[in-house]
């Protein structure tokens, strides 16, 4: 399977399920891929932000490229996420999706080091160059403190660096920017614009967006699906009535605000969620994160309930 | 070789020489140990930010380990640096540093994600606990873009979690809480507090932080062991002399501020300056950096005249 | 003229044209009103950050709210904008927009202070409580370092403080739990949702956003009035292609970039334009802005040629 | 009185205390500066961030200052601070200074806007050209949100634009790029610079400073006055113990942390402090700040009784 016309549709990044002991939950990640696939899904991003990737050792995620798409096992392009702090590092992990089967891959900017949009420029050319799949390009200031300017992408799109752009920064106008780039291009229209901003999805789609990558995907991928269905026959009202029942149940991720960071807060509710639903074992996430509280989970469950999904 | 007591002295982060294609230069390294060694430095920080650690893939980071403890030979204690985003992925590199025979770890707290400080405190606890090896914090809020609260600091030393701490926030005030709360624990009196930031040495050492790991010592090591030295013998006329000579060498790190990232302007600066000095055999930094050009590195060459190192 | 009912429409933030000697140039405001108002605008927001409001001092502030109040005569409602760090001084500049006849108010957060939410709506509900115009929040991070929170607009909302939030976050998520709260609650059904947003003011619409605010509507007022125009009619094929041409026109914004700052840039730029549409006099910026130079200027043109605005 | 040749000292930023209705309370105010003169500083400034600037309407500031430069009568030199967005309006308060009959102009770089480093220039150089006063700049990035460059400040020293810099940034190490810079142009040597971080000034001085600007001098001057005496004869061990001493009691600041803004916190508990000690009638802090409750003044209380301040 290759991604040679632009990847479109819902993309959810996989969560990762996890052991009591912290180990790769790979039965709970089966049936997690099964109930994206039975729910619609176009393709998967494993090991990306919502996969807990930054807490994840390079065993686990090995083994988690490997489960899935052993399980996958062609039905849909999976995309791995080869996050790390720079070029060279993330050649290695490259090297492990290309091994494992992976379709394509998913880096952001450098991170930790200060760095020059010319060397972001240079960082991305050389993943591409070497690292033998097509490249998307993560674009996540939240985590890594830089923002990848329309120029730059509308760039590195033109010159064959990069496959595809994740906007996950939520600076809708700057997507925009880049689709009317592409427009203007026709050399270019097999790049691949998603937004990973997902309680704008219907708006993205309507702007000229091929697809979203939504973390609450995982929650609720029959919803996502619905939404870019109705988006593709021309139903915006239906897309939208979806998309605001998503956006409602979205606010699950604040449930542990203030008591534990945002990122533990948001992925523990998600896992949460899969526990509750019966589609995980064990709701556990990775350490260093603070675990979800009975109240906490309570009000997760409200969520599911109201928005339909119990 | 143990740090059972308190490190103290001058702990440069050493430079991590590249070859032209990118492999770690073992020879120019093996001179560097020794030029800073001879210089008078009282341990070795490798694998820190100033080693170029967010560039250097697995296999660098084992090669760098395997040959400056090598090289070193029980001379003097070697931090290694276990840099990355979560504990596990840290206990990773926690495992090849003890197996290289590091005599301690140096970590950051975590970043890529949002972290809530309670999490911050389970990170560190969880390499401590698991990591085999006594273990600093790195406090470095312009790459990991949190801070370490002086409390945080202080009840991770009191819990035998940290063996010290190398504070590069430039905050000093902050330091000196930490330096003034050790003081009123005489059970924490083995807790090493260190400064990271290279132009306060004299008035850090006089507020009683413990030492010194100044990226700047990988270029003129005698001058930061001779402003250690006068200011442990109370001549802190002296060590100031000496301290505002070493500031005016430091501006070479912005010879290149604007055409690159102010990471790469510093690390290629610095090599530079060890290229000059005939230490180690290319200047080359790793991806994506963009290198200096021969404009700048005569600027660096004036730098090194007027500190009346060449 | 009140308010009473939800604002809606097209709102451009009124620019503030300057003699060369950095007076208001009330005869050019007065022409740039007539421009706005032929244009098809619904109202006026003056004393705006795209008035440069933060470079003008009070006696420029007064002269502006009594040139427009008195040159509109009741056509349609003009805000006043009463920017200023805190809610003391921001009643003094509430007292003179009353005094002037200005229909409404509008405030920021709290700015150069370190502020808690809280605060932030004690500050709201003082300036409601004694200003004695209805209130519109103005949530500009980018300026105020602060982002206003969805459930306290909604709450600021709910108990009568604020009439109206104009959201220039960028935030579209945050927009849209603001919509539909606001939908949940049928007593404030008259709040009114504006964005800020000039890029993506057809999806903020179809969201159910209420109108606009665009500092580009300065340029090109007949624009941001056919673009709202269609969406009310439901036409947002026709919306989308005017969005786009607008988005494109957008980029002058930047024809100062690295040159200047941000504000200045943009602010320059949209004076350049009106200058040379011949609806101001002179294109001078407040101090200390550094003013566009020729090509930059010759750039503004190009934008417009293309635009169809010359 | 005149600042011609360079200030130095303990210049406190005077705490502006408010009667409960939040009017200036001018007997106290008047009960404060009797209180600092009689603990030995040598000026006081007025209207900075200590004083709630940003709280005060432009009435209240009026007050404050004819207040303290009546009740001072030439003793020690009174600088103002004319805090506010850009130049124009800064220039507004510099004429009511001017006329209250301050000794010198304190003014920080723009905020509110995005600003480039040539327009800070032109900014400093507006208010200086037109003040009427020497003019030091303020450098407070944690309000204004830019930082001044050492080459900019030297810049600005060199052409007469700054008579001194308030440096509150907490960047050691440009504090001192400053402070070796103005010794190397002997014609700038009347420059001032001053730190405004109240816990380093025993090394600040050390390296070179002239004085400090501690918003704790208000609880506490005649300890900040002991310790710029000690250094000054170089007793620099008792000026090192009184600043741990002073360290411990700053701690205070945080005794509201959480529950309101770190503004609000640290200036209330300089006012319950100074109403503590029997100098200030009320604490009542401005709107809209959350005043401290009875637990955190009562944690106020013991760290005065602490620092043997009650």
């Amino acid at each position: 399977m290759t991604t040679a016309s632009a990847l479109t549709g819902v993309i959810p990044p996989v969560s990762t399920p996890l052991t009591p002991d912290l180990e790769v939950d790979t039965g709970s990640l089966a049936r997690l891929v099964d109930h994206l696939l039975t729910g619609g899904v176009d393709a998967l991003f494993v090991l990306g932000s919502t996969s807990e990737v930054a807490y994840l050792p390079d065993g686990h995620r090995k083994v988690v490229l490997e489960t899935v798409v052993g399980h996958v096992a062609g039905q849909v392009p999976v995309l791995a996420g080869v996050i790390d702090t720079t070029a060279l590092r993330v050649l290695d992990h490259a090297r492990v999706a290309a091994g494992a089967g992976a379709d394509g891959l998913v880096a952001t900017a450098p991170f930790y080091t200060r760095t020059h949009p010319d060397e972001i420029a240079v960082h991305f050319r050389t993943i591409a160059a070497r690292g033998g799949l097509p490249l998307y390009a993560y674009d996540l200031p939240v985590s890594v403190h830089s923002k990848l300017g329309t120029d730059l992408v509308l760039e590195l799109a033109a010159d064959g660096t990069l496959a595809g752009v994740k906007d996950s920064s939520g600076d809708e106008g700057g997507l925009r920017g880049v689709i009317l780039g592409r427009r203007d291009r026709p050399e270019i229209d097999s790049f691949s614009v998603l937004t990973g901003s997902e309680l704008t999805v219907d708006s993205a789609l309507w702007m000229g967006a091929d697809g979203v990558v939504p973390g609450l995907g995982n929650v609720d991928p029959h919803g996502y699906a619905r939404l870019f269905r109705a988006a593709e026959q021309g139903n915006w009202v239906a897309a939208r009535s979806e998309q605001e029942r998503l956006l409602r149940l979205f606010q699950l991720v604040h449930v542990g605000a203030g008591r534990m960071g945002m990122s533990s807060s948001a992925l523990g509710a998600f896992k949460a969620a899969l526990h509750l639903r019966g589609i995980i074992d064990h709701p556990a996430t990775a350490l260093p994160q603070i675990p979800l509280n009975a109240d906490e989970v309570a009000r997760v469950k409200e969520y599911l309930a109201t928005a339909g999904l119990l």
